[in-house]
């Protein structure tokens, strides 16, 4: 049997697994990240943890290549980190690629984590079946990545696709990037708490819970009267956001995935409703908003994927 | 010498010219739309326009095909008028494309009016070498189209690139297309005037001009205190929105054009500054925002590229 090896580095951990090409892990490992560590210790960890999965993939079989996905802006043609920020300090400039290629010897393809995301939803999750979709992963953060005619977009230096950093609100809270009122200042994890401890600063006995993303979504789960308020707000926010993307796409889907969608069914309902209202209705007819299928693992498995798309199409851009 | 016949279908204006590979415009003709006669009146118009510029293509050379592009939501691969709207009442569902074929017997292409602008643009114009740039028409609506690695972006019925209905005040006023306060209602002609008759009607004596974008603009570039006043808000809220482009698309270039776009030089310094703002670093260092090339010529011979395009590479889509 064939594998490749997948690894997701995000801002708090880092996954490795052993992935065959129907997309089922056969081994995993799992590392704290440990950001203000530094880029050497988050390099050694990545070396150990691939050596790691390399010795176990080899008690199964053929490892055909290495695939490793990372936060922040990737270039995936030569395997650099362009831009990591504060998510991992050092991290930027990193050339992963090169640094992993050396020590195993194996093919090794980079992507930016939710690029890689998107891929594994096409493959094995959500995404089979559309050649036009959005990803959205909220988190700490909102990552995005979008996929067109079958292609992942991409940009002049692979940047695309920051859907976190769309303005809903040109009157809103500064963000990180520059702008007001960005998305993921309403419908990120910090986002969401961001809102519950702006709510709470108003005196009222609503605000019971503790000002954190899943303690908001669990008591407006349990029919809490303030939390309700918070996530009309989120749910807000976030349809007009979804209706500027599928104007600005015509996609066929919609796929959410990240934390904040762990708040289920009721969570996308809502969400519908109100990106309908907020949507041509030409355009919104077609799209569907739907959970992401591959949940935590999704960033592995899209990462050991990686070496799929390349064997199979030649090249990394296209899946088809 | 080749010929090529392209139409530009407008809301107020069809604009028809002969046109040669070199982008350069032999012959012209135009005739006002006159869209609430209905749809029979304007394919009549269509046709008959079609019909003296054949005539006049005839004494110069021979004729290649037609292009046509026309405002609303086009199928380009069929021909046919998806959505029109209010802009071109009637006009939905016209097939385009078979209509003018059965009559010329010659090949026929059809397209959005925006999309067709970003091809002239990129043969001809300010995207000549730019394979990621991002069109943006300032008319009296917003229209929007996206070049993406070279290709033009689509999505699933080929209703990409509505630019013009992102949002970007949640708290704004109520869009056509259900959201609210998309960017259309703040940087196009009708939103200019609706800021100042919001303004206006604040009841101050700064201002002293007719609320139409001509005259704000006009106003505005001889240092009118109210004027000013409406333009901040008007650069303000397109900052905002750039900003997001250039996140979503990681763009080497923003064009724009449209009526707003002749503001000028002093617009454009304006909105840069804004955007830089507003935009990561590492994103805005790589786009530049310029003037579109072509002016109100570029939709007429952007149609005809569209017979060059298919002519020189067989695949509509894509453009080198």
């Amino acid at each position: 049997m064939e594998y490749a090896i997948g690894v997701d580095i995000g801002g708090t951990k880092v996954q490795f697994a052993v992935v065959n090409r129907q997309g089922e892990i056969v081994s995993r490992y799992l590392v704290p990240t440990e950001a203000d560590k530094g880029a050497g210790q988050l390099m050694d960890k990545l070396l150990s943890g691939i050596d790691r999965m390399m010795n176990a993939a080899q008690q199964h079989g053929e490892v055909c290549g290495i695939g490793i996905g990372s936060a922040g802006q990737i270039d995936y043609q030569e395997g650099v980190v362009l831009y990591a920020g504060d998510t991992l300090p050092g991290w930027t400039g990193v050339p992963i690629k090169q640094l992993v290629s050396n020590r195993f010897g194996h093919k090794v393809y980079v992507d930016n984590d939710v690029n890689v995301i998107a891929f594994a939803e096409k493959r094995y999750g959500a995404g089979i079946g559309y050649s036009n979709f959005v990803c959205l992963a909220l988190g700490t953060g909102i990552g995005g990545a979008v996929m067109e005619s079958g292609r992942l977009l991409r940009g002049v230096f692979g940047g695309a696709g920051e859907l976190g950093h769309v303005c809903v609100d040109v009157n809103g809270p500064r963000c990180s990037c520059g702008n007001n009122g960005c998305i993921e200042l309403y419908a990120s994890g910090s986002g969401i708490a961001r809102i519950g401890r702006e709510m709470q600063g108003n005196g009222s006995a609503l605000y019971s819970w503790k000002p954190h993303s899943r303690e908001i979504i669990h008591a407006w789960l349990h029919n809490d009267e303030g939390a309700a308020l918070v996530m009309t707000k989120v749910i807000r926010a976030l349809g007009a956001a979804i209706a500027g993307y599928i104007h600005t796409f015509n996609p066929e889907a919609i796929l959410i995935g990240g934390g904040v969608a762990e708040a289920g069914p009721r969570f996308f309902a809502e969400l519908e409703q109100e990106v309908d209202v907020r949507t041509s209705s030409y355009m919104s007819k077609c799209c569907r908003i739907i959970p992401a299928g591959l949940g935590v693992d999704a960033g592995v498995i899209g990462a050991a994927a990686l070496v799929w798309n390349h064997n199979d199409e030649g090249e990394l851009n296209y899946v088809i």
